[in-house]
């Protein structure tokens, strides 16, 4: 306990948005609030990031023909992930992997241009920025759990393809075509591991003290 | 309003936890306590990941010599980038990027070795391994600040030479030295704002619809 501590309910409640955050793919049709959609942005947007340089930009879908080209390449490279997986290609294929085509809102989420100008805390680490981004996506990510919405999180997609119909910059760069809406239920547990496809592995191996442990 | 919203009080501190997280670099010496340590890896660990793959490693320090070894790393790379930065080289060199030998706890997190395995997600964006990454420490870090303690992320150091000193094996990458510990105060600003080094642009600059808007 410290004077910058937050009140025991507040605590309670970060870890609590934390444990019950999920990467949904299964929505209701809903439509999602704007005023908690600006709400979930202007979360994102407090992210920190690297050198202050705010590499985050967010693309609303609001068009259904967009959003239908969106999933055809979706669609496209779920194929062909399947086909890489070799002997977990059918099982692959069982899985459900997005909901484009039912959740209330789509957002693409874009690394910006001219991101070459910044150098501070890139010039060895220039994934940096992806990482700031993806800092932003967790704040939206979590603000939507306590707005009672889900989000899922699909990188199944040929970068070039989603650039070139969104009219993007070169040198900008999609990391995230985010479903977002209202669900019937958030899963128990992360659904690649109720679907047995991968499984969650303790805390421990992942904390290791002064250097790497085998 | 749904069924899933969390109470009125619990979005407010989650709000609070993401408005008020700072990236620090001024700490006071004092002990992080064990527990508290451990529910923020634990929170760290509930991250989202792609494919399920978990792509974090948490190498806590705890050794003098290798924090004062790391410190030195930090240092060269804090030059190096004051040259690339040109003109702006005088400035940079008066801004305090790190807080490596003041903080009660230093982690360094990496990327694990053997990520070419990990297809689901990955298939055209490789990246999202240190997204997934990235999204663990936003969760270490909003926990952290309702914890009442600073979190400063470092990205300033050479991955080769830190990955040596950590005895990590090949294909693994450090992404963040990360302090962490008590504060005097909490900025009330992005401090490379305060600072006057960059400054945060409006949230309607990064928000588009449809396409990309110059």
């Amino acid at each position: 306990m410290n004077k910058h501590c937050f009140e025991k309910a507040e605590r309670l409640a970060v870890y609590r948005a934390i444990a019950e955050r999920r990467d949904m793919r299964h929505f209701l049709p809903d439509v999602v609030d704007e005023e908690v959609l600006t709400r979930l942005l202007s979360a994102a947007h407090q992210a920190g990031s690297v050198g202050l340089m705010q590499p985050w930009r967010f693309i609303r879908i609001t068009s259904t023909k967009l959003r239908q080209q969106i999933h055809q390449l979706v669609e496209q490279e779920r194929v062909q992930t399947a086909k890489a997986l070799g002997e977990r290609e059918d099982e692959f294929m069982t899985l459900k992997v997005e909901g484009i085509l039912e959740c209330g809102e789509l957002l693409v989420v874009a690394l910006p241009d001219e991101r070459e100008a910044h150098i501070f805390g890139r010039r060895t680490l220039p994934e940096m920025d992806v990482a700031s981004c993806a800092c932003a996506i967790q704040n939206l990510w979590l603000a939507a759990r306590v707005e009672g919405l889900g989000l899922g999180w699909v990188s199944l997609f040929d970068p070039e393809a989603l650039a070139q119909l969104l009219q993007m910059p070169e040198g900008s760069r999609a990391i995230a075509i985010l479903c977002l809406g209202h669900v019937e239920e958030f899963y128990k547990k992360p659904m690649l591991e109720l679907e047995k496809w991968a499984f969650v592995r303790p805390l421990k191996e992942f904390v290791f003290e002064n250097g790497w442990e085998k």
